[in-house]
């Protein structure tokens, strides 16, 4: 083990160097924007201030997403010919940028630009652009998303609003029939809203068609609401007080016909219904696929949040000092300690290999959903299977992360100036909502499952059975998580034991990939057996097998994406750094599931204990390199108003 | 697997039996103080609102607080003799039962009647008694106990706070010298405290005679700072917006020497020291040692929100539905999902088990320093290592829970009405204060390692060398842990392979005593190694193998405890149910602990995969039971006012 007290970096490229060369790897693709950001955005336009009351957050919330409007940051992810700027991935990376301010500011301006805005773009058409997109940008018409209804959050195809076509009047009749129906826990209702997309079962003569999106005017100008609409506030919540969650209910509203959102259906004047994606499931799911953007945006987001955390913690961490070791009379930098390295340092090597996997889904989404798409419904399908699994992994990253860092911190973490707590408590939703982890998890099994087949519901085991079709040694998974590029790496380490260095790297991927497989495999073999009478409890039985094969499986694009970042890089010292901090990461992540490795015989328990050893000896050598680490992750600095991190 | 739908108990006798039985188990020896509050105490006397500012929250408590005094709830751990009722177990007793309510008030309470007033009962004498205590327990004296400063909050030995004694007024200077000796994060100091406990560096004219507490007058009449003494508020925090956390800056103020709290200490006018205990640091931490009934409450405390936070999801768990099961038209209750119960039963499993080992707990310091005390030095040390390894579990069990609730609960669970976001905003901070987890891990393996011999330091490693005196196969632990009593279950289990079914108890423990054991024997071999020089790397290198050896010490005596409890049941359903119930906590703990019972060759590959599937099939024989369960917990009925959990 090397030496505990810290070291100065190795003589010869300046820390800044690499810094900037780590932190230009991390920006990715959208490196502009983000250097853009840092350069002008002000911290009066993104932060708020502890203490403060609802109201007061609100207002101050708002006001600021006005201002953001007005420099132009609500274009970003809009269509050119409406004033847009129509930079698809762009709009993932401000998400992500935004959340180094007010968590409450970037959910609202999430809400108005991305679910509200993206879904008048995504599921409405040319009458519905033309008629709102500028304003929707600008800020001068306000939105809801108004999917949940208190009765159902994740299973939203049983949403229970209806919107009945009245062929007589020639519109539609919203109503909510039960009391829950009542939408909640939407965004920008309970003071801002004058529109909604509102997500109701549509009705037509011929039948019921399912979920359907409609645009309803749910406030006057004067910000009372209008004829039938109940608006109700959510009131204090665990976190997130600038934004006004509220709830809404219909009671027999008119809503114009062509209010609906019809890129994916239709109701004509005599009521008929016309779309063109068959059956209803489908036609749900490729409506909801096309919203992908707001889970890469949570995801993205609650990962900011967490290196803004690791910054502040670490900050401190390297100035703070508590017990003095033998024969000193200063006491020791607590950052020198084994136990504060180990809580802060595998978090921030995640942190890092996180982004590159982060950057990976917004290119994708790009080249999937932006201006160029090249639309591949296996590649939306395996992207929304990502997707989903990043969001649960990076904002459960983030909760954990800023919890330890606030404990890392002390008593002045728990302080309000310090920033921790605001960030905790606003986190905390994240796993929650644009999608329960747990449930989202789910939905990366089905998909691995299925290999991405036609299969179009949440959680139906029925729907699962006779379309699970993965077989033992079969090919997707080298395409679904991009393996080929690393395949020679993997293939160059022979043998596989104890013989083989810890840091290498095949080693470290082939592991990963083991496990994901074996966990995959063993989990098609088992679910195969269904039948319809058996399917809840055989699924339900195998639920934590589920999670851990899809858990297993993002792991492995993480790895994958790190690795592929890190390959791209000139050989030098800041590769060299990169190369200790993506062995933090892969080491710790083994070490976490250590037990599975040595139930299935891929570790021995000799290599098992090496691998704790490693992590400690990574821990201690990523030491000195805390600040060129920090400084690498392009928190803008003027938003990191801790006094403790100064 | 057993069948994943919901059955009913089992008949015979009715559920009502069984969870009345367990709730006397669980409610121990204090159990007609626990019924008492439960019958006597209403919401508005100990609970909050969500969403008020600060200033209101702080009005509230106090008021709550001045309340509960008035039914004399503040006597309860004051000596008789001035009005108090003396029964100290009681006191730790009532901090949990208040855990239920607002944990500002609970907090608040705690520095007034805990911290305060039991720093002037214990290191005061009659002086101080006869003066202040009756005042103290009516809540119209409010007192600070200002130990930590900023610069110092661990390592309190270091405080630079300075109380000379000037011979010729014949009193004392109390002086802050530096910005870093300002008494910070100080409970009662914004608004309300009359005096403070201040913690300063005693120096007399023969020389600095290390930390002692003076009783310091802040405000006056009229509630302003008296002369010298600057008062700040530490404003908005993470949590606990009811107490008034502040600072004070002493600027060479005089205090009467009577009011030095001179039980360890004492100042004579011509300014000559004397104690009846030699040495300083011996001294100080004699003092300290007196004053662990908080650690006592703190994580007796979070271990209470815990089970508050569980019956809220669980109840919630039996209610909410999402999702179909194929071929059935209503949606399955989420509590059916094996991935649900997962997330609540072990931990409910663990809420029991710490029960019966705080009950222990209090018992002790009853024992150890109630009013018919038997004074006994080795059980004193030996209570602080407990304590202390108590403190830190119980409190990241009540922040892991308490998140872990929210989720389970959805949106809905982020809702302020439903009260898990401020649980969890509040107990946060028990994982810091009354002395931070990591620290307080580090002093378990401490008092371990030196048989609780003379060593009064907090972490300094110099002070262990020459001190380690573990032996392999030495006998303290046999008496530390109290394991007699179980030898027999322990010794019966042979032999200790696959053949043994893992719900034997005997077996259960023989492996968290092996855990502790051979990591405390290891930890022991490897700092004997330590000299002056490479102690603190050596200790340091070392510091993750201490911290698990006292986390494996502590679980050991969690299951003793429960182990004990249920032993102590007559025959029949609710011990049957208990006993699947401690099955959990200790499967799921070696579940959670595989790894190393896997390297260490305690599981065998293929028992390892049965003890999760154990673990799974108890979460599902357990579903059932939740009714029972969670009523057994007592959380007073009338404190539970989440809309979800009614
Ligand atoms: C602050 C906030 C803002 C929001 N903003 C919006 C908004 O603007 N617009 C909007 O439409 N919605 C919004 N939501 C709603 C959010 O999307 C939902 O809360 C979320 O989708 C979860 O749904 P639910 O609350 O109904 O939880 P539920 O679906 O009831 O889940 C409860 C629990 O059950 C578990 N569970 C459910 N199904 C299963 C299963 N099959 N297996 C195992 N476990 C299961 C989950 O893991 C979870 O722990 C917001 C919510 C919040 C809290
Ligand atoms: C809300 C609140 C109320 C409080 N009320 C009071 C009160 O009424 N009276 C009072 O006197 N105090 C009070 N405190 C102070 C509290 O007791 C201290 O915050 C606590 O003891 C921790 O000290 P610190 O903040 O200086 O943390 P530090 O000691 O600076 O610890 C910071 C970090 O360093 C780590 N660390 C430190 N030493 C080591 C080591 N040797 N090895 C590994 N890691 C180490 C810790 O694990 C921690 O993560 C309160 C604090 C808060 C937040």
């Amino acid at each position: 083990m090397s030496n505990t007290l810290t070291e100065t970096p190795e003589a010869g490229v300046p820390a800044d160097a690499r810094a900037d060369q780590l932190r230009a790897l991390l920006d990715g693709p959208w490196r502009e924007l983000r250097e853009r950001f840092r350069a002008e955005i002000e911290p009066q336009m993104v932060l708020g201030e502890p203490g403060r009351s609802i109201e007061e957050n609100r207002a101050r919330v708002t006001a600021q997403l006005l201002s953001l409007a007005e420099k132009g940051y609500g274009r970003i992810g809009f269509l050119t010919q409406y004033g847009g700027e129509y930079d698809y991935g762009a709009s993932c990376v401000l998400f992500e940028m935004q959340a180094y301010g007010d968590l409450s500011l970037t959910v609202k301006t999430g809400v108005q630009f991305g679910l509200f805005g993206g879904a008048v773009q995504r599921l409405g058409t040319q009458r519905h652009h033309a008629a709102y997109l500028e304003d929707i940008m600008t800020g001068k018409l306000l939105g809801s998303f108004a999917m949940t209804e208190e009765g159902h959050g994740s299973n939203v195809q049983r949403l229970e609003t209806t919107l009945t076509y009245d062929v007589e009047a020639g519109d539609f009749v919203l109503h909510s029939p039960t009391p829950s129906s009542i939408k909640t826990y939407i965004g920008n209702a309970a003071r801002d809203a004058q529109m909604a997309v509102v997500f109701a079962q549509l009705i037509v003569p011929s039948g019921s068609q399912g979920v359907h999106a409609v645009l309803v005017p749910v406030r006057d100008g004067d910000g009372n609401p209008l004829p039938g609409v109940t608006i109700g506030d959510n009131g204090p919540k665990a976190g997130l007080p600038g934004v006004d969650n509220g709830t809404f209910f219909f009671d027999h509203v008119r809503v114009p016909r062509e209010n609906l959102l019809n890129a994916y259906g239709d109701v004509a004047e005599d009521g008929s219904y016309t779309s063109p994606i068959e059956g209803e499931n489908k036609r749900f799911f490729t409506m909801l696929g096309t919203l992908v953007r707001g889970r890469v945006c949570v995801g993205g987001g609650a990962a900011a949040s967490a290196k803004k955390a690791l910054v502040i913690a670490l900050r401190y961490g390297t100035q703070r000092r508590q017990f003095e070791a033998p024969g000193v009379e200063q006491e020791a930098v607590i950052l020198d300690y084994l136990a504060h390295q180990r809580k802060l340092f595998p978090r921030l090597a995640r942190s890092y290999a996180l982004s590159f996997a982060q950057n990976e889904l917004t290119s994708r989404l790009q080249a999937l959903q932006g201006e160029q798409a090249h639309p591949d419904e296996q590649g939306q399908r395996e992207l929304e299977g990502l997707v989903a699994g990043m969001k649960a992994l990076s904002t459960w990253h983030a909760i954990d992360t800023i919890q330890t860092c606030r404990e890392a911190c002390g008593g002045a973490g728990y302080m309000g100036e310090n920033e921790l707590g605001q960030m905790r408590a606003d986190t905390d939703v994240f796993a929650t909502f644009e999608g329960d982890n747990t449930v989202l998890l789910q939905l990366v099994a089905k998909g691995l499952l299925t290999e991405y087949k036609e299969t179009f519901s949440d959680l139906d085991a029925a729907d699962l059975i006779g379309l699970i079709t993965r077989q033992v040694g079969d090919t997707i998974v080298e395409k679904t998580a991009g393996r080929a590029g690393l395949q020679k790496l993997v293939d160059a380490v022979t043998p596989r034991n104890d013989e083989t260095a810890l840091d290498n790297r095949g080693w470290q991927l082939w592991m990963f990939r083991e496990r994901a497989d074996h966990l995959l495999e063993t989990l098609g073999k088992r679910l195969r057996r269904a039948t319809r009478e058996n399917a809840f409890e055989l699924f339900n039985n195998a639920q934590d097998h589920v999670l851990e094969a899809a858990r297993a499986h993002i792991e492995e694009f993480i790895l994958t994406e790190a690795t592929t970042a890190w390959q791209s890089m000139p050989k030098g010292p800041a590769r060299d750094l990169l190369d200790k901090v993506i062995d933090l990461y892969a080491l710790s992540s083994i070490e976490a599931d250590k037990a599975w490795f040595l139930e299935h015989g891929r570790l021995t328990d000799k290599r098992s204990r090496l691998v704790t050893a490693s992590v400690n000896d990574l821990c201690q050598a990523l030491r000195p390199e805390v600040d060129t680490l920090t400084r690498a992750l392009g928190v803008p600095e003027q938003l990191i108003v801790a006094p403790i991190a100064q």
